[in-house]
């Protein structure tokens, strides 16, 4: 397989951009500042690299117009130089390798719809009264059970479940592991005279929605309601192992990085940014376009935009030991200083 | 399909509650305060929704004498309106589609044992002297390897793994992704005479025990024990993407929220409430009917009954970021404010 | 099937430890100090358990010499008697029950080259130009996509999945549900004039390299790099629910324990020790033999070797309350308390 190459010229015309050096000048990949051949491009866009500007070997560099006097390669100017690199990169994705029809291995229930233009991998599972949409790709190992609705275009990497009545939208690409549409974590303790008792399952009657254009990374998993159904809006991005519980609703374009988990009826805004393992309780709202920061922890409804953070910093560990002690008596010490500061006015 | 209707004097005989308002009131389903039709039954559970009782169009609502003046609607009179709920709501679960027998394109070793009325999804596999007892119902993708046992009733939904060694009990329920009886994490550092080295994995040679009625949230993990085996007792109900380490021991009627983490041979005691996300570390004990909160980590046993927390509470960044610096010095901020006592008494 | 038996001398003689007893003492396997039978062999390594030394029923202790006086079993002496149980302990592993070949269930494409001594399992899926090297066994359900190459010797328990460009190592070891190759999470927003907008993928074109020697957990997660690899290097182990960002590299001989979780382009130097829930912000580095305790979070680099720990210690909620709340307002305090020193010296 010979990669395509793209000169300058035909790259800034393709994506609009200002160039800058010979127009002839012509790439055949993609590389990092510091790893990129003469025939392969890079980018500037995170300032913690700009360093690595007067040594790259990049035969072309996307960057912000301020950065290209100290570039010595040849340069593509972009307002947003991730978002140019990541068009531009596209051009060397090498495609997955689908074609159209249902593996015979795989097994799919009389009651359910598979579009003509779809692929259906090796094992997988297909339910009742599901359906697969125009163009729609799923890879081996797929379990979809009953009712679910998988749009047009979606691509299922491997090995995600749906359990049941779950629709994912146009567009949607989920990875390996996800598990979509389990029952919620609802329970109900049955008290006894005694004090003792055990748990009843409250039954978890809805579904989950997710609109068009979602990503729901690797072994992340999203319940369907208790009553009602959970909801993605539009252009959800979700990483790994996020953990979305029954009837949390995310509002539209909201990322979440790696780890971070939302207990159920929760209400996240649109536009927002949710750090890598942070979390949000319970029964709460964030309004729109509020950025967690990583491993924080939302207790209550957050209603200005802005950037939230909860913990403490790390320190090495005998000098954490000891104000992480001094931290289990800080009220106390408050009162100390309340007494001094009352003590200094007479 | 069409849903079966109770009516009001139905619900209040059969389920043994008090009602007030129309006998023939009938409802065919459930709904929240908020969005129930008419045709629906809601429930008042948690004080923060109590203002939705003005204005609900709940057909029925199940809820405390205490709120039940403050409704319009048809009510049920629970001492506990959540598990009344519960047990009204199953009225309306849809029954999983499972035939008793074994699904054609699964395999099954030769000294595997499966009771004639278990139920065996597509593409499942059950490796060599294992059992799957009376009722249980195995999804699509299962995999179960050597000598392990599901109780009668099981419900293994799809794509659960029993590694090997493994004893569910009775009822227990199992969501997609979990895996059960891996290998837990043991490892010796064989440290060589310069100071480097390598790890050598300590076998572990035991298995895990469920009891009966638990429940394991999707990807959820439970490792088998390195010497004995991992326990979890009756009616233990775990959220989804758990971790729980080898030799870790939980007692009856304990819940865990999602994302929980429990490390090696940590003793977990009954009717605990383990908030999301929290973690306990290994070789510690925690006693009966202790809750922690979401997010905190147990560094020592906790003895005594009662509620336990770590962590600092989430604030805006740039507040954070001052508080946050602070506390890397605050054990010289007790000196200081000790040095000023001491100043203040001359 | 009867376990072997092992004799004190024998053992002594094996694994090159000194004795002290009878030679002639015999086990057939292991327990703890609290379980085990005379027929068992038992160790004393976490001094934790060192009480347990005194009424332990193990035939064999394998113990420190410090330790062996107040031993009244037979003993092994070692300088590490973790490392030592180890060793002896694998004598009772019981093997996987794997034969060379392909199940008939297997799907296998026609470019992809399975060794002759490897085992695929049932329900095993290899993609075009992939292969698999001489001895190793993948159990059932593994989903092995384009262009990975599994090493000779390696295991992958069940249900793993490589999605493509994965490379694994000799002896590598993967547990059921671990997701290695998924794409990176790579995002960049789309601004619009209005300061609306939405995400556009970044492509991720690298793959996973994973050296010879490494484990890895239940429902791990290590996504392929954006541009280059993602990286463990020899000897790495990881636990269960880890996330490995893309573009990651980790040194050789580090460990992690379940739950820790590293964001893109970080790199995590050898020997290293990273608590379970533990986290790691991306892009940047960290120096070799550096520990990280349970749930801390690294948000710089770290140069110097060592132990670095965040978070606060746990408490019962009502004095945690009330530190948290004081958390907030810390800042202020050591302003005040500035004041106060002010005033105290004039």
């Amino acid at each position: 397989m010979t990669a395509a190459r793209h000169t300058l010229a035909d790259l800034a015309a393709r994506f609009g951009l200002q160039s800058r050096g010979d127009g002839g000048q012509s790439i055949d990949g993609v590389g990092t500042l510091e790893t990129a051949t003469p025939e392969q491009l890079a980018f500037l866009a995170n300032p913690h690299y700009r360093a690595q500007l007067a040594n790259t070997q990049a035969g072309i560099v996307v960057l912000r117009e301020a950065d290209a006097n100290a570039c010595r390669s040849a340069c593509l100017i972009a307002a947003d130089p991730y978002v140019a690199f990541a068009k531009i990169a596209a051009l060397f994705e090498r495609a997955v390798a689908a074609s159209p029809g249902i593996h015979p291995s795989a097994v799919v229930a009389a009651s359910a719809r598979v579009a003509a233009s779809a692929s259906i991998g090796p094992f997988c599972f297909i339910g009742e009264n599901s359906g697969v949409g125009e163009g729609a790709v799923l890879g081996a190992h797929c379990s979809i059970g009953e009712r679910c609705q998988v749009g047009a275009q979606a691509h299922l990497v491997a090995r995600v479940t749906l359990v049941r009545d779950v629709t994912l939208g146009k567009r949607v690409l989920v990875h390996p592991g996800a598990v979509i549409g389990a029952d919620g974590f609802g329970l109900a303790f049955d008290k006894t005279a005694s004090g003792q008792g055990s748990w009843i399952k409250v039954p978890q009657l809805g579904g989950v929605r997710i609109g068009d254009d979602c990503e729901i990374g690797a072994n992340t998993t999203i319940d369907r309601g208790a009553i009602g159904d959970t909801v993605l809006e539009d252009d959800v991005r979700l990483d790994n192992q996020i953990q979305i519980a029954h009837n949390v609703h995310v509002g539209a374009h909201t990322a979440m990085a790696g780890c971070a988990a939302v207990a159920g009826s929760a209400r996240i805004g649109r536009y927002c940014l949710i750090g890598g393992g942070a979390g949000v309780v319970g029964h709460i709202s964030i309004a729109d376009k509020v950025t967690i920061t990583a491993r924080s922890l939302v207790t209550h409804s957050i209603v200005e935009p802005g950037e939230y953070s909860s913990g403490t910093p790390i320190q090495d560990n005998r000098a954490w030991r000891r104000n992480a002690a001094r931290f289990k008596h800080l009220d106390e010490l408050v009162r100390r200083v309340q007494q001094l500061e009352k003590e200094a006015k007479q």
